[in-house]
């Protein structure tokens, strides 16, 4: 772990994830049949250090900032979305808010370094104050942020998490909005996959033709221009990053140090999951990819990770949705070898 | 539709579909952002009648029965398991109880065809007497049950769901029950895709290679000499298929007589599906994959129907299970539609 951030994660409990696998084999069914549902209860139970966690308090965290490479016309709408959409948010408006009551998730909201005034919605306690600066600047011209705003972000994120821990919270889902936030994830994911950029570049929000060659352009320019070291997370963060992607990264070790599972969303999510597995590749073991969504960069960086996606469903709108609706599966996972009845408990006969 | 099932099953409501799309369009997102939750949202418009159906209340059915076939080797546990999960479920001890309870989902089971005398459990309100009659005959050997109990299967199955939609269910999920169950499933597969029985036959709960062999050899031979005609569903059902298969079929069709989303789970529930279809084809439109099961003739039967599983998780239980997991994404769907503001209502500024 590099020290600037110095977050210590714990190793897996092994013998916890082998008490719950006993379990699941004796359960009433047969041997493995509900599949990868039993996997998920596993690995929880070696992430909680018991084989029968309760996940029922849970917890998606929608990480806000805005991004100066808008300049470059890379995305569909324009910035003052951010900030907007943050009120939604707080107004319960959003696909997160829907999504998550659905699931029975709270939604916390941080400004890691939106352009808009949120200072009324922070008061109010809608959101969290964690604003490192109102925007990066623009990568295509110069660094994104400074190295002290990389491990500024980073610290701060994982401070999101320890407070969640504090409060209870068993799960975190990671979720993200920033206009424009899609070109510095398709270029982090670039520069540590080795992948070219017209590979890895997607539609965003939703631009035509031209608009996805300018972007592949702008990912191509900036990092030949920035040149940030592929192994070097915080190097990368500050010359290509985001302030809610370093945000999302430093909640994903925190949760880890906190020994909770984590649930990363989609492309902007799991760029910052990427730099936390940069910074400890530890953090991998606690790790749930929700969905597998449909910006190309998004797949690149899973496999990376080694992660395989829980859900399938052609999503790519961000703010943690994929997270809202693969977390109860995760719970029902620890839930199934907590309730289910063993063979010997229920009476019945086993396979002859 | 077979007159002796008797059931009219109405078109659905392309105008309440069309005005959920609509909204879907005007949603505080990227066009079509959440993917596939969308499309289920519709679907389950045009089904309802409505754009914006509350589903919250849902059940799963678990229809259980036994067969003949067993005496042939055909699984890997004895048929008395079959009666004794069904205690399990009264007791509430199983996988569907469990995975239900997290969704808030109810259980409802059914004895359509168990040889074990479940009275108490019918006298308690816990199980639903709708027996046909003590397991099917071997269809190794003899016709699997009798033209008239084939009609009386289905029309009790119907019966079952028009039940619920009186009680104000929106949704209906669809499980099984049955020792030796996956071999009329996978015989009904081969009838009706018209593809090869060593294709299509599955492990189950899990037989080994010896015991593959012989369930395929039986499956094959079990066509051959019952011949049952590919496009009646009711031969089908009689010469090779099952009481709580017959029931499945009837669930179904009364369940989209009734106008409710209805969710199927694995082989089983799909062979159950396959039959109302070639009963009435218009029952396709009311009709949700919950997973793909491993069983191989489940993804053929998958396509015969053209229906894509909204989950897969690589699970094989049966039970019921996969819908418990699937019917919180649809209703995620509908609520999508029915709670997200639009960009209008959310004064967020839209694409330039």
């Amino acid at each position: 772990m590099d020290e600037r951030i110095g977050i210590r994660i714990p190793e897996v409990d092994v013998e916890a994830r082998r008490r719950a696998r006993e379990r699941a084999d004796a359960l009433l069914m047969p041997s493995r049949a509900l599949g990868r549902l039993l996997d998920l209860g596993e690995q929880v139970a070696g992430i909680a250090g018991f084989p029968t966690p309760d996940l029922s308090r849970k917890a998606v965290v929608v990480m806000a900032g805005d991004h100066g490479v808008t300049e470059e016309g890379v995305s569909a709408y324009p910035s003052d979305v951010t900030g907007q959409m943050v009120h939604g948010f707080a107004a319960g408006m959003a696909g997160i808010n829907v999504l998550s009551r659905h699931a029975g998730i709270d939604v916390r909201v941080v400004d890691m370094g939106c352009r808009a005034d949120l200072s009324a919605l922070v008061a109010s306690g809608a959101v969290i104050d964690m604003k490192v600066a109102p925007g990066t600047r623009n990568m295509r011209r110069q660094n994104a942020m400074s190295p002290e705003q990389a491990v500024l972000c980073v610290r701060r994120g994982a401070e999101v998490a320890r407070r969640l821990a504090d409060e209870g919270v068993a799960m975190i889902g990671t979720g993200d909005m920033g206009i424009g936030n899609t070109t510095p994830s398709a270029a982090i994911a670039v520069v540590a996959t080795g992948r070219k950029a017209r590979a890895l570049t997607g539609r965003g929000t939703g631009i035509d033709d031209a608009g996805l060659s300018r972007k592949t352009r702008v990912i191509e320019q900036s990092i030949s221009e920035r040149a940030p070291s592929p192994r070097d997370a915080l190097d990368i963060l500050s010359k290509i990053g985001g302030f809610e992607i370093g945000g999302i990264a430093g909640l994903v070790l925190g949760a880890a140090e906190r020994r909770l599972p984590v649930v990363i969303d989609g492309v902007i999510s799991t760029a910052g999951a990427v730099l936390a597995w940069l910074l400890e590749p530890r953090v991998r073991d606690y790790l749930f990819a929700a969905h597998r969504s449909v910006e190309p960069a998004h797949e690149a960086m899973l496999a990376l990770l080694g992660l395989r996606p829980i859900l399938d469903l052609e999503m790519r709108l961000g703010e943690g949705t994929g997270c809202a609706l693969a977390m109860p599966i995760i719970e029902a996972g620890a839930k199934v070898i907590r309730e289910m009845a063993t063979f010997a408990e229920a009476g019945v006969s086993g396979a002859t």
